[in-house]
């Protein structure tokens, strides 16, 4: 079943396909280049004539809410991915739609993960024609060989958001599992056996899907409060045993780099925040939950603490080091999209100054404006950097896509953008002379920082001149990649891609940045 | 400039007219006639790309802001009233735009008040053509007279929701005075020198206007926590000295009705709603900010207190009356969509149960439900009742248009809707044959409680039933209409109208329920 696609050369000098998906794509046009016109996604009008004057919306089963919601072949049907590994619900939302002989889904999850697994029977047979969603582990590696039915489509959290609001996407159901609800369809993360802190991946589900579906396993009397989901969004509310596995929502305790290297990596990163003047009363910064962000975080905190600096907010997603800061008056606030353990979800739930966001407040680009540009350092992960600073996310220096986007298109825009990455992962160096997939375009890069060395995007003079005499170990990209190829012995090979697109990679506005095709087998 | 005016008859029987400025009107087809078709209006999509990347939108007076909005001829400029007779700021737009040389603007306020007089010198000159929206005071008398060029359109909290969502009115530039913000837009009301509590009322105009204007008196540094409005749906924010008077936007103490025949009223009211067993442990009620109905909810705390009884919450507009239960743990929540004193606002910003609503949470009937229905009994005004029930808030028996609607309309939905209304007032009876305007349809409204008895409305047999032992002096409509007029020595004349309109009244859905007609003048 290989489509034929036709190509278009796009303003990063890749090759992307015309139409995906049988939807007509807009190459890429520079960071800045293209401006949206026309109007919003516009949901019908409800009446509350068709829903219960006593506000209950509960329906004995997913199968009975998917029939109410009239649900048919070649719908949408999203979900949100709050529940990460731990999703008990999403499996027996396709299973309950096989049961009912329903084709040709397409299946819109903020992301994929391991226990969706059978959703690769579901594609075999049909039930699903294809995913548009990051797609993690056993579902990556399906797409990744060529055998959806239709492209992947990666976006950012915020990408996601604008896909939905511009009305890129249509969902004609979203299925949005809750740990706690009542039975308006009012909707919490942060309270109940299957907590996960916050709803925020399925709040433009909520607000533009023709019908809602609340799933939860804790349904308590009405209202259920805080609403991060609104009952006045919701058609229908399930209640399960169980929607979620707690250990596998929440890690518990979230692991920090024991590696030499990257904790080196790590403390050279939090010297140059503060040698560049980033680290001053009133600052702000983002990093992720991955072990070498993570240190950094600690670093950053104690020199906060030797200088007596506190920040004005820190982004999250929420982990106890950031909650201990909020804690010990090192942070005004946390603003947080997503908790990676329980004193996330506990600090959430109990201090005000911990405040929920969502991709709309954070991370839109077709909003006027959004809180990524005015976080002043953020410090991200990159399977590979080229000589341009242009970096890569979804691919692996082998062709392989294995990893989805997440916030990572939509921090770039922050006052300073620092990618800390180890100079080899497996042998194969990160440094390269061209990424296998541009995912972000290198003039909004900042900094790289290596364990051989911190190198400075060209276009940051200010920050070349904020720390030319801080003694860090600042020097050119190409240098460091020579000195790091050298020590290997040579390039690596590249990998051999033929030119069957397996997925596209979308930019923060909705174009096309790049594509992703199968890599030759080696047979 | 007298138009001619097409008219039909409406499913209440009211003659309504077929187009009102210049927009063609859908006649009231019964409470649950009417279904809506088609799509929710559609917000232009905006860039990031076209906002400062640092999130600084501040320009320096409500003029820059006006021109930089694109304010022009006959456009359509909104605001809220939280900071009600102490909004210092709506005035001074309207004085910007007349130095700007605009005219025949349409003002869109949720309400309006005695301090807005201005405004008629701006309809005198041509500025402003007319006002949609609750009319207090002496805008209210302005087109009682039928001075404005265009009709009133009196419209519930929850059909100006529904009328901007659905399209019906489309703002181009909101105005939305903040008590504290940011200047990326992020705005409050429960904090700053001019605090009002919540913004609700201008939720609807921040989410589907073109341009978002934020003016404040209290420019704190990102981010502003909460941010009842959020900063990614704001345009420019405007710094002035001072947005409001405080003591006029909140009475500090909420005056409780000294009348003993309104104490009698109120007394009685709540007995009714302890003996229709309303009163039992996780109900919920609804009550203004009036001195009867303040009394009301001080009769049935201490009925709750002995009975050990707990609500499971209260609406407000919140008073220090509903504090002091919530705070004394009579009630799980109070869900608030207006704080009337600054109790309210206090408990607001202090208790995490003490929840903001907004018109689309609790009023909007064109959402997949809202709260109104849910709540076990509504104790309401009313300027009139006619033996049918039906109810009447807008006009006096003399026919002047002097009140707006608030959420009346909508609380009409809750499980037991009380009208407690003194017999006379100024020796006309309040019970009348026919109300002067529908407001209300007869079917919403289930008992009138007045000091010579209470009436219950026949359909609500379930209530007769539960309260026919009751003790409490259960009458027919008809009886105590007989007795009142008897008393004043028989029915007084009636208002001698015009057949020309001054304003219409919009039902919950957007369709015309009645019209106001000009008082015939005397000479």
């Amino acid at each position: 079943m290989k489509k034929n696609y036709e190509f278009v050369k796009n303003a990063a000098g890749r090759k992307i396909p015309t139409e995906v998906n049988g939807k007509k794509q807009v190459p890429f046009q520079g960071v800045h280049g293209y401006k949206p016109v026309g109007v919003k996604a516009a949901p019908l009008v409800s009446s509350c004539t068709d829903y219960p004057m006593d506000g209950n919306k509960v329906l004995p089963s997913i199968k009975a809410a998917l029939k109410q919601a009239g649900l048919k072949d070649g719908m949408t049907i999203s979900s949100h991915h709050h529940f990460r590994n731990g999703d008990l619900v999403m499996n027996q939302v396709f299973s309950a739609a096989a049961e009912m002989g329903v084709k040709d889904l397409m299946w819109f999850p903020s992301a994929a993960f391991p226990c969706h697994e059978p959703m690769i029977e579901h594609m075999e047979s049909g039930v699903i024609h294809h995913i548009e969603g990051s797609l993690n582990g056993p579902l990556g590696r399906y797409a990744s060989e060529g055998k959806m039915n239709g492209l992947a489509v990666l976006r950012s959290h915020g990408g996601r958001w604008q896909s939905v609001q511009d009305g890129e996407v249509h969902i004609d159901i979203a299925i949005l599992a809750a740990p706690t609800a009542d039975s308006f369809g009012n909707a919490t993360g942060d309270r109940g056996p299957s907590t996960c802190g916050l709803l925020g991946f399925g709040l433009v589900d909520s607000l533009y899907a023709d019908k809602v579906i609340v799933v939860t396993d804790n349904l308590v009397p009405f209202p259920c409060i805080p609403w991060q989901i609104q009952g006045q969004n919701v058609d229908h509310v399930v209640v399960l045993d169980k929607v979620g596995d707690p250990e596998k929502i929440v890690s518990g305790t979230t692991q920090l780099t024991k590696s030499p290297d990257r904790l080196f990596i790590a403390e050279l990163t939090a010297k140059f925040v503060q040698a560049a003047g980033i680290m001053r009363d009133g600052f702000s910064f983002q990093a992720g939950a991955g072990g070498t962000a993570l240190a950094f975080a600690i670093y950053l905190k104690e020199m906060m603490i030797e200088a007596g600096v506190k920040a004005r907010f820190v982004r999250g997603g929420s982990t106890k080091y950031l909650v201990e800061m909020l804690e010990e008056g090192l942070t005004d606030y946390i603003l947080d999209g997503q908790t990676f353990d329980l004193d996330g979800v506990r600090s959430m739930r109990e201090n005000d100054e911990h405040v929920n966001t969502s991709p709309f407040t954070s991370y839109n680009w077709h909003g006027k404006g959004n809180f990524a540009s005015m976080v002043d350092v953020v410090v991200l992960g990159a399977t590979e950097v080229d000589v341009n600073f242009n970096a890569n996310v979804v691919t692996h220096s082998d062709g392989q896509m294995l990893h989805g986007i997440g916030g990572w298109q939509n921090c770039l825009f922050s006052k300073c953008t620092i990618l800390p990455i180890p100079a080899f992962r497996d042998r194969i160096p990160v440094i390269v002379e061209e990424v296998t997939t541009i995912v972000g375009p290198g003039e909004l890069v900042d900094v790289i920082v290596t364990e051989r060395g911190i190198a400075i995007n060209p276009l940051r003079t200010d920050l070349i001149e904020a720390t030319k005499d801080s003694g860090l170990p600042i020097r050119s990209i190409q240098e460091l990649k020579v000195e790091i190829d050298d020590l290997i012995g040579g390039v690596p090979q590249k990998p051999k891609l033929t030119d069957e697109p397996i997925g596209i990679v979308k930019w923060v506005d909705g174009t096309v940045i790049d594509t992703i095709f199968k890599v030759k087998s080696e047979k």
